[in-house]
């Protein structure tokens, strides 16, 4: 299936090479508090979401198109509409993040598509994978305070399959640690050089 | 009382002025979701946290002493060991920042002082406040992921005082929006110039 969405490189030759050592990764895991039992979590999340992944979409399509400062990064450079194409391929790949985060390998194929995962929001490779003209860069300030309102969305989904609130909770706080360790990966391109 | 902090600049034209707006600031709010009902519930957890600030940090300064790779940053660079005087002002400090974010006023003086504490992190500033001989930089990617840990830290805390689930569940993520806006603001000195 994952063969069928144009520009997921995870796994493959094609995506960058992380920056970071399993080691560095390590010692994020530590600080974010990211462990063993959060991974568990994650992939009990994975069949919950499963199902549920193009309607979570639907939401976070919703909270974009609702706040012109973020669909901004959608539109076209020349225009100023939104690039329709760039819309939808971007949400293929975006349904596919969901399973990949709740797969929760976190080796060294899904530290190095973090760092493609940066690289595509930063005027280094914005648009490029994609081939429009869109905005050539997503300003560093909209990734950590993205963090939010992804993540509180999420939780709604995580109880909709008869698991318990100690279970939903759980899965909502591995969400969280995960996506504040993402966006700290992707975070790499746009941090000045020897500062990360 | 905050007179007696060293090193404590806020509202002071010792501060740093922030680069951004007050329209730049409005926009991150309505990113991370931090509305009127979130100042309400962060002046509501000052009451709470007021005479606990204290136990509070007890728990934050451990968990930096129970990790290396954190403690690093408040170590000297001749000897490597903890700098003691630097320890402590930091310490005074960060019980006015617990204050200072749950007074929630989040004007221009407050995201000058932001400013002011990001450019104490990076290498542009730290330690000159302290005039200590510290390590010169604390690494970008520990900004983000120490979200995590000071947040759900703080939750137990925010439950002593009797608050319903409810509220206390509010606070929480009052407090979550929060941190994640400040961080956010922190990290305009690591970011390269124009991708901020």
């Amino acid at each position: 299936m994952t063969a069928t969405i144009p520009g997921y490189t995870f796994g493959t030759s094609q995506a960058a090479r992380s920056p970071l050592s399993a080691a560095d990764l390590d010692l994020l895991k530590k600080t974010v508090l990211l462990d063993d039992e959060d991974l568990r979590y994650l992939r009990m999340s994975a069949e919950v979401l499963r199902d549920q992944v193009e309607e979570l979409l639907d939401v976070w399509y919703g909270f974009v198109a609702a706040n012109p400062h973020l669909l901004h990064f959608f539109t076209g450079v020349s225009d100023g509409q939104p690039v329709g194409a760039y819309l939808d391929a971007v949400r293929k790949r975006f349904g596919q993040w969901v399973l990949d985060t709740a797969a929760a390998a976190y080796d060294q194929a899904w530290l190095d598509y973090q760092h493609e995962i940066g690289l595509r929001h930063h005027r280094a490779k914005k648009n490029q994978t994609d081939a429009v003209a869109a905005v050539p860069h997503i300003n560093y300030r909209y990734l950590p305070t993205l963090v939010y309102p992804i993540t509180a969305t999420l939780k709604p989904f995580l109880a909709r399959k008869g698991h318990s609130a100690e279970e939903v909770k759980r899965m909502h706080q591995a969400w969280l640690k995960s996506v504040l360790l993402q966006v700290t990966l992707w975070s790499y391109p746009y941090v000045r050089d020897g500062d990360f």
